[in-house]
């Protein structure tokens, strides 16, 4: 006997979504890109593979293991499967974009794959949207492109949305100017083990310490932060981060604003202030951001939002109204309902019972010569 | 001298898409699949990839030779990249969705890859958007979802849309009946060479020549049909497409109906009456669909629009009115713009000059103390 193929078998991390919820995630996807497209920004859509080195090129290598990869046929080079679209985005500002005038605002919504989910995020393939702000290096841009994400979110139901702002050169800058090029201690650090970093710290170890108590509400971390004699670089950085600050507080006064200014994880190729958003009670977090380099060369700043994360998040869609209409019906009749706001599900067989049909094929309502009738949906 | 990365380079057959293209794009989908939502379609999403032997099953076997196949490392098997996405919703038809009341409708819009493409479209990778009508093998299940194709592009705004009904089972139900098994017979119906069918059909050759001639506007078409003595199951067939046409021409009685009996090229799974859409002064096709079976063994009928190429054949989107918004504008102004329509670009550097800026970056209009102005768009 051969192996039946099991056509209900997914690979792992890949699903079907099934009605209402591949509706729900077109419509949501359709609000955050109109969102986006009313701030300016302007949509863009790179293909799902390219070649491995254009695709891998500068910020893109940081998913250089997450990318599947295929043979070209024609040109006999490989290629690899997106799986993130920030590095597209950025090619493409910097190739076929180069003479636009900057900033350049761009957005994008598409599918990525990865060859592995993590622990979090099991998923291969996700859906990303997002906008990427080209060309810009004041903090406006770093407040407008984090700004802008956490309000799409507000925008589609996501309540307590917060930003967590984090500088992940902060903690580079400060220990090269300080001389301090230990791995324990950078790792202590990254960790906010703060009994490893008082004894790895050295003469340093006080002002590093209190670093790590800069975690938490804006105001209250700026605070502390403000207070810290650090060395020029990192005092640039500290500084740029108020400013972002009191940028995206002045613009939305209503997001929880936090800070971590020794978060680094996640932010592989971050050149600056760096952000993640959540919303209040959701585990996991529902976009990122920051500030890059796109082409390695060209200040940019951009923020992703994480769309199954994000439809976990948002209120579920509303079902139809379904209006069962008998086959034989006029068309223009149909159509009359459709301009109304109707579903509308035609009978294919003529004769049957309207209104058995209608209950059978979850319609609420049939359409009978008398006009719209409702569906008793009990037994 | 290492060879630089040309950042440019795509793949032959992939492209990103420029802004206004992709946003048009995202438009006309959206367009597309609430036409499709208002009369009962009800939307699913597959994902891009899956197990080689799920998405080659059956139908989706006419696509073998087009997908690009990818090792999973988690599972060691292969999986293949979706070359076409009816197998897919034909597959969650019957087994995610098989206890769902027949007829089933399910609508889908996504990306497909393909390894190569052909001489007329040679694009690697393009959207489709279509509709499966599941669990119905009636006349009416045929004409819904010709129609409802059709009325898209009309919806669109493409002129002179036309339906072209084939029926690939036809020839083959006819010459099994006739005894008639000859391929080279077989290869002058399929390319229409009228001298070569007279010249091998023998007793038959009076009637296949007839058949040859049934093509071009339905009515005629038809009529010639109906005048064939035609052997049972294939009269079945040719009684089955005048239902149909009967079914189109009062669903929609200003659709341009042609019918070619004899074409069977590209409907290699096709089991019934299947349908290629044109629009008037274009040379590719549409979209194309037809009767299937589901899984191999559920009537289905189903039809799928080629985006790119209705992409060139609707009127083009209309560019957004863009109001330069200076730096330090409250947020509530801004805002307010937006409600009424407004795209509005951020300054981001306080002091700039407002209208050189606008001009700029592309805005018609500018924000100032006063009001919205026009920018002058001269030299």
């Amino acid at each position: 006997m051969t192996d039946p193929v099991n056509r209900a078998l997914l690979p792992a991390g890949l699903r079907d979504i099934l009605p209402l919820d591949a509706e729900h995630e077109a419509e949501v996807v359709g609000r955050v890109m109109g969102h986006f497209a009313a701030h300016g920004y302007e949509r863009v859509k790179p293909p799902l593979i390219e070649f491995e080195n254009t695709l891998l090129d500068g910020a893109g290598g940081a998913t250089a293991s997450q990318a599947f990869r295929v043979m070209d046929p024609l040109s006999q080079r490989m290629m690899g499967v997106r799986a993130d679209m920030t590095p597209q985005v950025a090619r493409i500002a910097v190739t076929r974009l180069a003479g636009e005038p900057r900033p350049l605002r761009l957005s994008y919504a598409g599918q990525v794959l990865r060859v592995k989910g993590t622990q979090l995020r099991p998923e291969r393939q996700f859906g990303q949207a997002g906008i990427e702000l080209i060309g810009s290096d004041s903090a406006a841009a770093d407040a407008e492109v984090a700004v802008l994400a956490a309000l799409a979110l507000v925008t589609l139901g996501v309540t307590g949305v917060s930003i967590d702002l984090s500088l992940p050169t902060l903690v580079p800058a400060l220990l090269s100017e300080l001389d301090l090029s230990d791995q324990a201690l950078r790792g202590s650090l990254d960790h906010k083990d703060a009994a490893a970093v008082a004894a790895l710290g050295g003469v340093a170890a006080p002002l590093l310490s209190e670093l790590l108590k800069a975690v938490g509400p804006a105001d209250r971390a700026l605070e502390i932060l403000g207070r810290l004699d650090l060395p020029p670089a990192a005092a640039a950085e500290r500084n740029r981060l108020a400013s972002v600050v009191t940028l995206v507080q002045a613009m939305a006064p209503d997001l929880i604003l936090t800070v971590d200014p020794v978060e680094n994880r996640g932010f592989e190729y971050h050149t600056g202030v760096a952000f993640t958003l959540f919303g209040r009670n959701l585990a996991g977090e529902l976009g990122r951001g920051g500030r890059y380099l796109a082409g390695g060369a060209e200040p940019a700043t951009g923020a992703t939002l994480f769309l199954d994360s994000v439809l976990a998040a948002v209120p579920p869609a509303k079902p139809a109204k379904r209006l069962f209409v008998p086959a034989g019906t006029p068309a223009a009749w149909s159509s009359a309902y459709r301009a109304q706001g109707w579903v509308t599900v035609a009978g294919l067989e003529p004769g049957a019972d309207a209104e058995f049909e209608a209950k059978r094929l979850k319609c609420g309502h049939v359409l009978t010569a008398e006009g719209i009738k409702i569906v008793e949906q009990g037994a």
